[in-house]
Parts: C-alpha cells; sequence; structure tokens
C-alpha cells in the first residue's frame, strides 16, 4: 500500500455531486438526504474528509461500494476523517458514494453536513452522468420516515429516516437516473399536518435548500435562488397531499406569536369544507405555475396514496384546471398503492416494502414514458 | 353408493345463484362469467343438469370443490348431464359451484346456459350468504380476457376469457363478498373501443342481461329491468375507460346501415378534443347517477388503469364534478397499476399477474373502508 | 373455415407421443400421467378422437395450446371426439398437447385412455424433440396427489392428482426437456405406505407400464417389457422412499389370501430396526443396478423428502455402497425441501407450491449439471 | 433530559452477552460474529464504551434497536463511545444489541473488539433468556461472506462479512433462539480450502475461542478450554465441508517451515480418490464425537450444499457410519439449496437470497423438530 495523500474537494479531478448545490464550491454542503459525493477511485483506501454539527438531530449518513449498502452510521459533530474502504486490490476502479441519509432539517438550525476533501493512495477517475435526471418533492414518506425502525416505534428520529431504504432511490436506480430530493416531514403543498400555513413545500422550492436553517446554513448558501438552469429535469415527482389531508382533521392552527389563526374545515358530514379544499386546489395550481417555470422540459408526474386516498379527486381536479387553463399536458396524476399492515414501517410510516410497491408503479409508469 | 336421484332445479332444497337473475327461476339460466350455482351437498357423486348453445363462441365452464378450482372445459351445445364429482367420502358436506366462465355474448344471440337441475346420492345442505355484496362493472379487464392464453395469441376467443383467473373473483374470495358481474369486452362507457356508441355499458346496465341477444335469451327474460330491490350492493367496483381511451385513437366510426357517424377526436399535439372529452365526462356523470340511483347505499369505486392512464383525470374530473352537484360523496377514484410486460397476458390483456395486482390494491382499499 | 377431415393418428404426419409408448401404434394409449398427444397444427379447429373407460377410478385429461393450461376435465367413458380448439385464426400455427392427468392406476383394471385420431379443417406440421430427456420414477408425489383439492380433502380421488401442477412438468419445461413418468401412489421402493412387499415400483419398472392391471391394458401391450433402447435420457430422477419410511411406523401387513407377512419394524427407542433397513438399503441399491442396466448413460438423481427426511441417511448410504460397489459414480442424492403448512395441499401431500419448491432446487442442480 | 451516567460493565444491573464468553468478565470481549452485548434501557440516550484494534482487518460492527437494524459500520482503533442512540422518549424501554459483524479473525492477531460499559441516562431492565439455544458451526458461509458487496467484488475483506444478513441470524430469530456462532472462512472439517490440515474447525471447537490468535486474545482467555457446561445446546447446525470439496481440486499444500504436505486426490476419472475421502470421512465421525461429548443432548443437524453438492454422499455415509456405531441417532443430514446466479453475492459467496432459502430450509425443519 502506498501513502495516502490528502485532497482537499478542488483537487479531485473527478468526483459528483448529487441534489441541489453550488458547483464547484468547497467544501461542498450535502443539504438533502440523497445529496452524495461520489467518486470513481482505484486505490486500496479511501477516507472522507467530513465536517457536521447539529443541536438537537444528529446527521446520519451512508457509504455505498460498487452499488452496495456497505455502512449506514451516525456521525458525530466535528470535523475528521471517515474512513470508507481499506485492504481493497489497488488495482481495480470501486465506485463509491457517500451519502447523507437525513433530510433537510427546518427544526435544527445548527445541523449540517460538509465534505472537504478525500485521501486516498491512488488515482480519480471521472464519473459519468446518468441516463436520466429526476427530481423528488415530498413529505416525510419522501424523506423515508419510517423505512427504519420497528413497528412500535413513534419517536420522531433521524435515524427512522432515510435515503437508503426509500422509493426515490430505488426509482432513480432501476431507471439508471440521477435524482434531486427535497423534501421535509409534516409539510404539504399548502400547510402542514397540523395546518400550519408556513410550512408549505412551495414557498421554499425555488432556493437552493429552504428546509434548513441558521447561520450556519445561511452562510453555506442555502437561502439564495436556486439556478434551475444548471440542471434539466426529465420527470418531476411530486409526492405532496398528505399533510394536507391530515390538516382537515386537525383543530385550528395558531400563530403564538402572532395570534394569526388556520384551519382546514371539515363539514358536518365529514366531507371536505368547499371554500378550504377550493384554497388547497389553488395550492396545488400555483405549485404546478412554478413547478413548470423553473423546470420547463419536466413530465411532472404527481403522486398521491402511499398514507391514504382522501385528496385524490382534489389533487386530480387541480391538475385538470391547471392544464385546461395553462394548455400544459405534460403533468400526470400517479395514485400509488396505500400502506398496509404488511407494508407499514416504524412510526406509522410506510416501511420498506411499501417503498417498494410505490417505486414499481413510479418505475414501470415513467419506462413506459421514456420509451415513447 | 345409493342410487343417484334426480332433482329439477325446483325439487332442490338449498342451492345459491350467483349473479343476476330471477329469483326462483327453472331453468336459471347463467348470463354473465361468474354466473353460478352452488351447492352444499353430502353424497358420493354429483351431476348437474345443464343445457347450452351457441353459434359461433362456444361456452365455458368451471367446477370449484371446497373452494378450489378442479375443472374448466368447453361445452358442447346440447342438454345433458355433467358429472361434478364421483367417489368421494359420501357422509362429508362438499361446497360444489359450478360457474359460468364466459362473459355474456353481444356477438352471439344463440349463446346461453341454463342449470335445470342436480342429481346426487344424498342430501343438500344451505348455502349462507356471504359477509359482502359487491358488484363489478367492466369490459374486457372484468370479462377476464386475457387470463388465459400464451402471450402470443392473439385471438379474440372465449378460451380465453375467465372468472377464475379475474380480479374480481379474487377481491370477492379475500372480502368473503358474493358478486355480481357484468361487462363486455370492447365496451365503454361512451363507446366501444372502436368509437361504437351504441357499444356502452350504461345503456345496458338496467336490464337483466343487456349484454346478450337473440330470441332465446329474450325469452329467459334479459332484456328486462333488473330488480335492483332485491339485492344490497356494499360497494360498486367499476372498471371503464379502457375502450373510451382507445376510441380516441381510432378513426371515426360510422353505422354501415344509417351512415350515423361518431368520433372522439385527438387535438394535433397529441392531446383530447376538449369538446370529446367533455362527451366522454358527461357519460361519466351520467353513469354515475343511474348507478347511485338503483344502488342508494352502495360505495362506488371506480377503478382505472390496468391498460394505461390517459383518461384518469378526465373520470377523476367527471367524479369531483359529480360529487360537487350531487352532494354525493359516497364515491372514490382508484387507479390500479398498469399492465407490464411481466404481468400482460395473452391478446395484449392483462394477465394473471396484472389481475393479482389490481385485486390487491382493491382488497386493501375496501378491507380499510369495511373497517370504518 | 374450411370442413372438418378426420384423419387416423395413423394418417397424421407429424405428431409426437409423451411418455412410456410403441412407436407408431394406433390407438395409442396413453399409460401414465404426462403421457400426451401433442402435435403443430394451422387449423381453425382440431378434434381429437378419444376412448376411456373404468370402473371406479374416472379419467381426467388436459389441453394445453401454445404451452398454456387450457382445459382441465373428467372423461366420461366411452369412445367420442373432444373438441380443443375452435374459432382460431386458420393461418397460424398452433401447438397443442393433449395430456392424461391420472397416474397409471394399479387399482382399476378398466381404466384406460386411448387417442384414436385427430379432426381438423388444415395442416399438421413436424414437433421436433426437445433439447434434453428426463425420466421421473417415483410415488404419489410424482402422481401429482395434492397438487388439486382444498386441504381439507382427504379422499383418494383422480380429481385431486395430475400433471399440470407438478414438479415432473415444471422441472421438464424449465429444462426444455421431454419427460416420462412411472409412478403409483402409495408405492415404495421395497414396498408399499402400509408394507405390501409386493407393491414395490422396481418389480414393474422394466415393462412398458407395470402400473396397470386387467386384460384390455394386457391387451394394449402394457405388461410387456419395455425397450429402453428407443430413448437415451439425460437424467433420472427418481422420487421413492417416502412409502418405505411410512412402512416402518406402520403394523405388519399380511396376505389376506396367502398369510404371507411383511414388516419393517422400528426399535423400542424409536431407531430403525437394523436388519428392516438393511432390507431397504438393499432395495435401492438393486434398483439404482437396473436403472443403470436400462439407461447407461443417465444421470441419476435420487431426489427424498417433500414429505419428511426420515430415510435421507439410508437412501444416501445405500447409494454410497452402490457407488462403491459398482464405481459407477454417475449418482448424485439430492434432498428437497419438506412441505410445510404453507406449501401443503390436499390429503396431506405436497401442493403446488412445494412442488414449485421441489422443482427449483432440482431444475437448478440440472442446470448446472448439464452445463459442465 | 437528565445527565448521562457510565456505568462500567459491572455496573450494569442486567444485560446479555450473546456468544462464547466468560460469565461475569470485564470488559467482556465479542470473539465471534453475532457476538453481542444486550439491553433493555427507558433512558432518552445510550452510549456504549468499546475498545477495538486490529493490525490488518478491520473491526465491523451493528447496532439494532428493537430488534431492527439501525447502523453497520467500521470501527477505528482505540477506546471510546459509541453513541447507539440519542432523542429517544425517555420513558419507554428500548431493547438495544450492539454486535460484532466480523468472524474472529486467525489471520490478524490484534483483532479484537472490548466492551468496557455504558452510559445512559437511565435505567436498565432484564433481559431474557429466548425460548431455544443454538450453535452454529460453520465456514465463509456462516460467517456471512459475500452477505455484503457487489457481484463483481472478489477481495477478502471484513466488508463483505457479517453477521446481520446470515442464516444463522435468520434462523434464530424465526425460531425465538440464542445463538452461538463459530466459523472461520476458508476452513474445513479435516483441512482448508487450499488443503492446510491445520485449518480445521474441530482443532479448535473446544476453546473459549481458537479462532484467533496473539498476545491480547490470549490475555482475554480465548485459547483456554470453553467450558460447555454453562449452556445447553437444544440444536447444533454443522455447515461444513464446503472447504474439505474444494481442497480436492486444488494442488497438494506444503508448508513452507516444515516441508509437511497434503494432498486430497481426485482420481483421473474426476472422482474422489478413495483413502482419502476415507480420511475426511473420519475426520466427520470424530468430529461428531466431539460435539456429542460437549454437547449431550443437542439435536446435531449436519447443514451441506450451499456451494455446491460434492461431498453429501460422504458426509451422509460418514453421519450413518458414525450413528451405527455409537447409537446415537440424534443426528441428520441436512441438505441446503446450492446457491444459484440469482442468489449469489459478493465473492462468488451466498448471497442474502441465499441465506434466506437456507434459512427457510432449517427453520422448517427445526419448527417441526421442536414440535415433536
Amino acid at each position: 500500500m502506498s501513502a495516502l495523500k490528502n485532497y482537499s474537494l478542488r483537487e479531485v479531478p473527478y468526483y459528483k455531486v448529487h441534489g441541489r448545490t453550488v458547483p464547484g464550491v468547497c467544501p461542498v454542503p450535502l443539504f438533502f438526504q440523497g445529496s452524495a459525493v461520489e467518486v470513481n477511485v482505484s486505490g486500496s483506501e479511501l477516507w472522507i474528509d467530513i465536517e457536521a454539527d447539529y443541536h438537537m438531530h444528529e446527521m446520519w449518513v451512508t457509504c455505498e461500494i460498487n452499488g452496495e449498502l456497505m455502512s449506514r452510521q451516525m456521525l458525530m459533530p466535528g470535523r475528521y476523517p471517515l474512513c470508507l474502504f481499506r485492504g481493497m486490490s489497488a488495482g481495480v476502479v470501486k465506485n463509491v458514494r457517500f451519502t447523507r441519509e437525513l433530510q433537510a432539517m427546518t427544526e435544527d438550525e445548527d445541523c449540517y453536513l460538509l465534505v472537504h476533501g478525500l485521501q486516498t493512495d491512488s488515482t480519480f477517475y471521472p464519473v459519468p452522468k446518468k441516463k436520466y435526471t429526476l427530481e423528488f418533492v415530498g413529505d416525510s414518506i419522501t424523506s423515508g420516515e419510517g423505512t427504519y425502525g420497528a413497528r412500535e416505534d413513534t419517536d420522531w428520529l433521524p435515524m427512522y429516516m432515510g435515503y437508503s431504504r426509500n422509493y426515490a432511490k430505488m426509482v432513480s436506480e432501476a431507471l439508471e437516473a440521477d435524482a434531486y430530493l427535497i423534501s421535509q416531514g409534516g409539510w404539504g403543498v399548502l400547510s402542514s399536518w397540523d395546518g400550519n400555513p408556513n410550512c408549505n413545500i412551495p414557498s421554499r422550492y425555488e432556493k437552493l435548500c429552504g428546509l434548513c436553517d441558521g447561520p450556519v446554513n445561511e452562510s453555506l448558501g442555502a437561502f439564495k435562488p436556486y439556478d434551475f438552469t444548471g440542471r434539466k429535469v426529465d420527470a418531476l415527482i411530486v409526492n405532496l397531499g398528505t399533510n394536507d389531508a391530515s390538516a382537515f382533521v386537525q383543530s385550528a392552527w395558531s400563530d403564538t406569536v402572532t395570534g394569526e389563526r388556520f384551519e382546514q374545515r371539515l363539514n358536518p358530514d365529514g366531507t371536505f369544507h368547499e371554500e378550504d379544499l377550493r384554497r388547497f386546489k389553488d395550492a396545488v395550481i400555483d405549485f404546478l405555475k412554478m413547478l413548470r417555470r423553473n423546470n420547463p422540459q419536466a413530465h411532472i408526474v404527481w403522486c398521491y396514496g402511499m398514507l391514504g386516498y382522501d385528496l385524490s379527486l382534489a389533487i386530480s381536479d387541480a391538475i385538470s384546471q391547471y392544464c385546461a387553463a395553462s394548455k400544459d399536458n405534460n403533468v400526470i396524476f400517479l395514485q400509488l398503492p396505500d400502506t398496509t399492515k404488511e407494508t407499514v414501517g416504524s412510526h406509522e410510516h410506510p416501511g420498506e416494502k411499501s417503498h417498494q410497491r410505490a417505486a414499481r408503479v413510479i418505475i414501470e409508469y415513467l419506462e413506459k414514458y421514456f420509451q415513447r
């Protein structure tokens, strides 16, 4: 084994960053679950020079070698090197992907993960682009909440979330696609699960990473407008509506400071209050306009159903209205199989099996779509 | 073994007829796939006294014993006894179901199947009603076309259709439900796959069996209004729209006699012509009104997707409009997984595996629905 | 459709007979489950001219078209034509296989099935030989007992037996092999399940079909020595021992006429009586000699385990002794997964799922073997 | 959250050590894959105080919470606390298992893993014994080699081995059993895969952990005789023979120091050399005697086949001879399904799917055995 050499990321001749980022920045922040640094490297040993911190919710990462999961672990705060492999045959090129498991964390302003560089005893090789580019926009389902943990576990914990057993990963791998993920547990198109109208994905979609907080993330450029021209998304998979449905069965939300109130009401007979439903549909329509403005060529697939079908008709209706008004027909509604006792994971969220079923429906749909 | 004794159906103390029928009629016609005579009987041997005929499309039937398929066979024309079992332990009660495999045949006016009676050496026992009652309304998918036959087979044949590998059967058995089926290959809500506006299911839904023809069937009462008060359907599964989608990509249909023309048009950019789509949506809305009028308490589940998602938004939109106008919210849209290369059967129709996937989605949905 | 034409089997230019038979005989008897007449034919309609009879145990058959099961049915006694398909596109060549489901029946001397000829409106085409040739030798498992019927069914009935869900069929199809089957429910290598030493497969193996009885079968040549030179078996799958194991837990068998007694004993501690086990092993060794004598080139795979592993060591031991003494090492012992609550069928016999698991083990083994 | 408190393992009132160990020792060495410390604890946070080292082959561990895998990671050398969970609801009792993934390492004398203690903010609860006790004795298969890593990976690496996707884990969990594992990649009953007669499991079986080396492990008591009286094994699963089969196709092994030679020969016709096979069988017989001496009540299940069936007959034969000579019939031979292209993992070893298939056969067998 030759000696290990330190490379700042700037010095690494070939590497690929997954997820939204600023090209060429060093250290590179990994903002979202699925955000990753990927290299092809021929050495016998590889370390990654990382920096992580948090206040409440600790960081989790995975390492894959040649496409197979090797490790999944909690990160301690601080800056330090982490060994990704050692003792391998030096002459062979390995594909290595170091991936953030944990979603962007609006609730922890100290939470971040940076990659500063790499150490190896050998050479880097180019990492090609994949055939397709996808973006997944969602809530806790897309954050993979429930894909780890026992069924009886009910804590809201980083440990139970992840990219590694996520339908977004399954879909991307099956279609040979690069993927962007942006999601936040509990958030919806119009409001959060408990009716907070500030917790809606559209309000953050156009920032680099609007789903985090605090001065460190600000200094990393998270809140700047995202440059959508740097990528060309083939299909945009939106998986939102589940928390909006939940808001209808919660009591009114009020801002403890301003006293502002927000409520999505049910009628006495259990049906949705027409006006409030209208407000939700308008949010869907507005979000579709925003998505289209930023991704002119993307096929938009609005998925829904993994935690109940309650807003299927409302979402379909909003899509229909958007299509009719905009003459943009490059949008489809795709219902995903609901989660059952057999497929549920921890915290009453879809488990790995539910993600597999959902992924299969999306994969089959997109395979057919891409073939025409 | 004691001697066999002939029983006219009138003399059989206990038997159950599945599918739409006139109570107490003898011989009993089995009009639809899934229509059946079921008995609990303790003898060592059981024969059924049947009568069948056809001009072009021969009859197929199955026999199940204790819920397991024993035989599936083509019937020769004529009246004769058919042995359902022999040589069994006489003291044990067996459940036997003799079932029509073949859909009602609009294209063969001589096609019918009658049950006149039974022969056994022992005693009949009551056949209880199941927990739920379902009705399935559909097209070739609900007629089970493609569930038999090799993938390369492209003939339109009775042999390739059936109830025995049909999602309707799977759903009914999983939910412990009695089932009514009414379907016709090639037909839609508004028109047939090739745009014939006379071939629409709603125009026949209110007859006992409007999906057959000819004097024999007329004499059997097929064209009389069906008495919907004789049953109480818990859930009504509609699986229509596939042929209506097909009509949009066919050239105009014209009646060779009257010269009447009908066309569902696409715009030059491949999207649906608005006016024609409107016409389809109106047909969906009108059919929902008809279904509700005749089945006031039924939960209506409009399923769609096993052969493509093209009209998902249109169907959802029509349902939304129906719900808004009628204030009837007891309707849901349920998308079924599209058929793939792995799940396709003969004649480019869903194979048994596709039916299994669809059934699972419906079963899971209805299990949840029935539990609330 | 042109007119149907009658062909005596002698006049059919191309057809293939599956299973042991006398080449060119007409009518051709189908002695065993899996025995079949197969044709490639281009007509719109095909009938088969058959003759069947029985005293107690009725005949069952299947028809496959293009490799897919179309019908399974009970046959009435007599000679008559049976329609295999009708209404098909005339120009296309269809592969049709008419197959006996039911094992040879030692217990019913009137039981037989003959094929006299065919009727079609078109032309016959050659039916090629498959890549490999296999012979399966067994007991009720190889007769497919339990692959049909409900779990609670305990009758010993033709209806519950069959080739169509049999591991022998699954193996043959997966390996693209022609198959010979010879088996009898309840029989073993040394004795039957209840210790009758006359009911052993080796004593009948060298006859054309030693597993039937009566003057009709005699006149068909069933009891004549089988001409093993007419075929070259690549692999010979023996699945015997299950009934021999059962004999050890039954009380002594005695011949009601001669008073002859036979017993396979257990020791008081539940282990096998050494002398009796020796007798069983000798029977295995002798049968291996017989199999080898008649099939010099065949790879012999002695399978065991689908209904318990009790005689695994004894069979292995006998094979080892045979190999050591004969210097013939072209024999292997292959344990098949035991049947479980999840995989059991009717009459406490392996169900279709158990056959699938067993088939997979054999297929994987033989694929590897054939590749070296 | 209350403050974390440090507990030496001696101070922890309730904990369970999995795998062979010396009761009550602190720090407790985890010698084998599957060796673990398990606690039930109610705090919001849990850390484990560990110490690890190696020269060549780094240590890997997993953490499971409530029976679900949370992390799998490489350990850096040194003594330090590792966080197992944080941020959980304090009042709920969690089951936590910290498990060594990596087999004992004969090839790295500095390789060890110790647990010194735990840190938590709450209380420990008893960890009950499981229903059954199993011991698994094997080679690389039982070390889980190949259960991680891509198919094309061919390095011999700790990273690719593991307990977490191992049939031994699957069997133990399905049967609710505590498990002991002892295995070494490349080793056999008589010799290693390349014919080294010193690398045989029986020579080390009676030591606490004979499959490691060096002064540190010696000081931990690894080479002392294991006290078999401290446990009562219900079933002992031996999965050996694969490397012995391999030795037959390797050229002769010779000791570079002493010049000692060892060879397992094939005859020119490819069959096993009788004398050498005899030597192997004797090793099997001797090992069975050793296993029985130390585990008088254990049901011994000798498994074989996951990487080929070559020595099936020889192993069966040896078992038969052992049984006959010892009158000990509490031994069975169980063939496991061979690994296929679909079920293979990295380094041409059984992948997770192959382990699942093997586990199912063992589970089903033992379930039946335990029920009688």
